[in-house]
């Protein structure tokens, strides 16, 4: 069985991406008698998609998790939600910008997401490592991979489990940021703390049957 | 014609709440020919509805905007999507807490605001006001009350435009604020500007045949 | 008598500038017999300090209060301190980068500002508008104008009483931003509230005879 | 020789404090042919002082580090100056509270820190840490050490360099947070990434004869 990681490969003046540093950290581990893939997707609202459904046919993955960067956010954030909208603030690298557009046209405006949210937040929490249920996966190519993986599992009645989690920058990227006009410095994560999130988030999908409910306040 | 707003009102250790000042000040005002009529919600998941299925009864107003506070937001945002859950980190003053249940069971997983976001956002920009569009309004009342609005509008086939502007907190409440362990305060706005901003939103519903399309790139 | 109020102009891509814009609006006005007198400064160290002279000269203020953006931060802060030094992330509107070097070479390291900065916060606050104290003037030309006046007074042996108040940004310069890489906007005040504060700031220093002391906790 | 490297204890609700934890993972450690000592410092305005006395009086210690915590800063940060101020929000575990008391009477207004502070941060940036020069080491007991101790070098004429660092929260502490009125969780950092900058930090001041100067833009 295939447990399938795709990670955004960096972009704009970025060196590198948290996202696939992560994903390609765990490429060829072995969880529970599952073998983790590693894939990097481009920043492109076509390519990836390519991609992702090549990748579907070769592994028939058990498991998917996308991972992608939201710069900003200070904790580990587990999407619970993927809206049919696709809404860029800038193109792409197949510069391609649409604005307000459906990610699949007639489709539902959200799905949930099928991995176990609140347990992998609770575990990451109890191994020390800070984050959060989110309620917003954005607008970008991270809402479209989710929104369209749900999207094809409800349509070709795949079981498998699908999810995303957004990562704060890594410690790296801020090390080199020179700011002039704010007066602070974004969050950061080192890639082992990220490494060991998604690998408790991993773990987490398989052992757990059913989401447990707890109440996380924020990310509003 | 009838334009309802709605505000909550205080709650926690707060004396007062934007969203409750900002529809006060807003009550009785003609804009374009209608009148705005505003209204108090508790903070209790149960007595909101009921308040609001009144108000829906004696004014079958054409727009409904409800109001919120999102504590530490810098701009007023508006709200793009409703999803179908309730999720309090703490109980409300009816004491209840519903973890991960949906408003309406059955329900679609998301609805989209029927308001033109993008031309409100836009309006209020060009009259100097921070604002931008919001793709997730929480899973408290907030999101509980614009969920629902949706929902009966599509099952009572109700022409009416519905949405949801969340507000930062009032000059006044940071302004009272002595914090001993974060360095630094949340932003805030005046109550002056927060009443300009949803008057500029309701000239815009009314003006508005179609929504724009616009890249505003955050919030995610 | 004359109370001389500074304000930095616009400088980089910015149009405009909370700090000049504040001191415009208080131009000629008479509080309590004093009359105000703006004056701009420009965003270059050795024409700041030039005007400046100029301006004692002429004027003979009895209060001079600077003001200038402290961008990122979300209330009014009164400074406390001044130190002996100049360190500019990016070259200065003449092209000066000085880098670790004091202003007055020989100067003390440090010099406190002589108007009475908690009683400030504290009429500020209760007229609503959010502020604090701040123990950092930074390294650039405001910290800068804070020392070099304060180092006046001492060797003049000048009675003036001497501060700097730092603004956010206006509501209009975070109205027009547009952001791809951060997500959220920083924390912004109306002209109104902010030519208010300078107003009530310049009310206390003229009526305070001795500061207060009052635990404001943060600005850290 | 000695390196003496102070953390704060854990105070408030906290359970751990980052200070103690990354100088109790250094004690012991041999850099450079120097020996750390770590000592843990009560938050308390008395006895802090009265436990670095005797420290110094036992171990004459040629390097003195001082490290705190600063809730909500996102990197490591390396003050610059100490401020002849007291100023707690609230009563220290002795219960005292100066407001706006000098930490030695009829002492300057401020010191410079002895250590190297912007090579120290290079490196630290270097080796991919997140980092900056900070302006301000606020008015509580980690800028009361810092300046106690200083002017106890120059009293003393002793050729100890002096300095003091701040950390953000752990990420243990984080993980354990339940807000429900903020939007957002603070930055913080693992204890093996803190370990690792005030390493870098011993280091640093052991082979750096004069300190570089570099432009860094921010924390003002």
């Amino acid at each position: 069985m295939t447990i399938l990681v795709t990670g955004y490969g960096p972009f704009d003046d970025e060196a590198m991406n948290p996202a696939w540093e992560t994903a390609k950290c765990l490429d060829g581990r072995v969880i529970q008698n599952e073998r983790v893939v590693a894939a990097q997707l481009p920043v492109n609202i076509h390519e990836n998609i390519k991609i992702l459904s090549s990748l579907i046919k070769t592994y028939h993955p058990s498991i998917i998790i996308g991972l992608g960067i939201a710069p900003g956010r200070s904790v580990v954030t587990v999407e619970r939600f993927a809206t049919n909208l696709l809404d860029l603030p800038t193109p792409d690298e197949g510069n391609n910008q649409p604005i307000g557009i459906p990610i699949v046209p007639e489709g539902p405006t959200a799905y949930q997401s099928t991995i176990p949210i609140k347990a992998i937040v609770k575990n990451m929490r109890k191994a020390g490592i800070p984050s959060s249920v989110s309620y917003s996966s954005g607008t970008h190519g991270c809402n479209q991979v989710l929104y369209w993986l749900l999207h094809q599992a409800v349509e070709g009645e795949m079981k498998t489990k699908i999810g995303f989690i957004h990562l704060p920058y890594l410690h790296e990227q801020v090390a080199n940021m020179i700011f002039s006009t704010l007066s602070t410095y974004p969050p950061s994560m080192s890639l082992e703390t990220m490494t060991k999130a998604i690998e408790i988030a991993i773990h987490t999908i398989i052992e757990t049957k059913e989401d447990i409910e707890i109440a996380y306040g924020l990310m509003c």
